[in-house]
This record gives structure tokens, sequence and C-alpha cells, in this order.
């Protein structure tokens, strides 16, 4: 199942913090490989909206019943708008993948919940989305760390692996960041 | 010059008619085939700047150094905001080629037109692209055709034929397609 070469893969990635409304693109590609179609959906920014917004963009969709997996640019969108990735696989059914390039620093990441509202259950969320696995890609400088939730580890390795193809990261989080930085500040930043 | 594998090319296309401030994506695609960076402009719906605002997004942008070719989708952008490619193309120093599906019904536009102001001047730039030249993609279901300034007619024609990977157009410009529509619509139209 996971390794149809023209398989769909929706990636998304949160756009840069410039105003409260957070743009967040949805990349569907083939194969992981081009674009056959894009998502979009706005989150407030630090608010707890990401995972039932995340969630509906997909269901509203008529792709919905084309893709097959889920990945996201790690687990918090637009500052710390935290996507339960256990809900977002049960809304949606789908399997979901949650890409780092770095080992989340969770002392620094409590000690900024402090300021928002609901600290503990973000926290909880964040601690929800479960054990981080590593996996090394073709790319020199360091493995990529994911969750995942709905699908198995060694699958979800292969499945990231197979799809970094210009990148450490998966070609449809790549890609959707590309889109969320160059349409929210004129030009894209280069690096996921 | 034109056949370089990973050269970098622009494609240009605007978003739907939903506001009077028009998004306009511009993404960079490598070789035709992979998102290596995206730009983003604004023009005002059946106004005069796309031209310009073109220009300055390209030229303002890093990576203007470093795209080969502009291919745009049509010259009028945002209803009847029509871009002047050979301005386009003496602005930025780069070549441009406009792609259409289908051949402009000059009749229709220019009745179009005289609800706008400077319906003679619009009108002018239209028919200042050029020569319309027609292309047979590898892909069934009639030829596309194209307007270029800047560079030799087969020379587009071959980046045309090049590029058109996964649809009749090219792929920055079905890219930039997709990227505009899913950006303003939340979902994006299949078809550029």
């Amino acid at each position: 199942m996971y390794s149809k070469p023209e398989m769909r893969i929706l990636g998304v990635d949160d756009s840069p913090l410039v105003s409260k409304d957070i743009l967040v693109i949805g990349a569907i590609m083939r194969g992981g490989s081009w674009l056959d179609g894009l998502l979009s959906t706005h989150i407030e920014r630090d608010g707890t909206d990401a995972t039932e917004r995340i969630a509906a963009m997909i269901s509203g969709s008529r792709a919905s019943g084309q893709i097959r997996v889920i990945m996201l640019n790690g687990v918090t969108f637009g500052g710390f708008n935290v996507v339960d990735i256990e809900a977002l696989h049960r809304l949606t059914g789908l399997p979901v993948i949650a890409v780092m390039r770095k080992l989340p620093d969770l002392e620094r990441i409590r000690s900024a919940l402090a300021h928002l509202s609901e600290p503990e259950r973000r926290y909880e969320l964040i601690a929800r989305a479960g054990n981080i696995w590593e996996v090394q890609t073709r790319w020199r400088g360091g493995p990529v760390y994911y969750q995942c939730k709905g699908i198995e580890k060694d699958d979800a390795a292969r499945l990231i692996v197979d799809t970094a193809i210009h990148s450490r990261l998966p070609e449809p989080i790549r890609v959707a960041h590309i889109i969320a930085t160059g349409v929210v500040l004129g030009e894209s930043s280069p690096r996921a």
C-alpha cells in the first residue's frame, strides 16, 4: 500500500508568523514527486484549532478519497497551535507522519507554553504524539526524526526515505513549506 | 542554453477573481520539473499594473539571477490586466513565453475591453504580444499556442514540449495555476 509510485501524499506546513491569521498549505503530491493539487486553510496563531482545521481542510476536499498519507512539518503550527496527530488520524482515517529536522527541545517548549492559554493541555498533545523515531535519508548531514499514527514505524521510515528526493525532508513537506512562505512573504525561504 | 536539465524556469499565473486584489504566483522550477522556489505579488483586478508588478516580483527576488526563462499563462491577468511581454522581456532581460490552451477570441476581448478604462491601449498591448505560434506537445487533444519575446520561436517550442510533462501546459505554468487557485479557493482547480 505504501509503495505505489503514483500514490498521493499530502504534505502540510504553515506560513511565517506575520499576523494572527496563519495560512496553512497542504500540497498533494503524486508519488511524493509531482504536485497534483493544493489545499489551504487558516488557523489562529498560538490558537488551539490546528487539528480541527487541518482535518476539515482534508475531509472537505474533492481530493479527500485519493490522499493515502498525511505528512506534517512537525506537530506545532502557527506558533504553538499543536496538532493532535492521534485525533487527526482518527478524524481523517489516514496515516499521519510528523517529520522534524531536529529533535524538539521539550524544556524550551514547556517554558514557551507557560505564556499561553492551556499550557498543560498543549504539552500533553505534544507528548501524546508518541515516540520519536529517527531515520537516515539519502542526504548527508544527519537523520530526520518522526512520529507517526496509523502506520508502522518502518513503513513510515520507508516513505520518508523514498520521498526525500531534493532535501532531507519529504517532497510534500518541502513543497508545502516553499509555497506557504512564498505566498506570505513574496519570496519563499529556502529551507523547511 | 535552453536545454540545461536543471535550468530554472519561472511559471506565472493569477488566482481566481474573488476580490479587487489578485494574487499572482511565480513558481520557480528546476528543469521545469521540480519546485525550487516561489514568488508572489498582487495586482489590481482589471487594472494596468501587471507588467510592472510581475517585473518587480522577479527583479526584487534573490532568485532573479538564476531564472533563465519566464513562462506566462497567457497575457491577460486578473481579468484584463494585460502583460506587455515586450516590456517584461526588456525590464527583466529574460526571454518571455506566453502559453495558451486556446487561441484568444479577439472579437470577444475587444467587446469586453470596451467596459474598462483605456480599452485601446489594452487592446494594443494584447496585439503587441505578436504572432501566435502553435506547437504539439506529447499530449493528445490538440496543440498549445504561444507568443514569445527574446527567444526564437523554435527554441520556445522546444522548451514548451520538454516541460509539458504532466499536462499540455508546461510544468511551471501548471504548478503556478494549482498554487494560485488552491491558496485563494481552499482547493485547487484541476486545470490551468
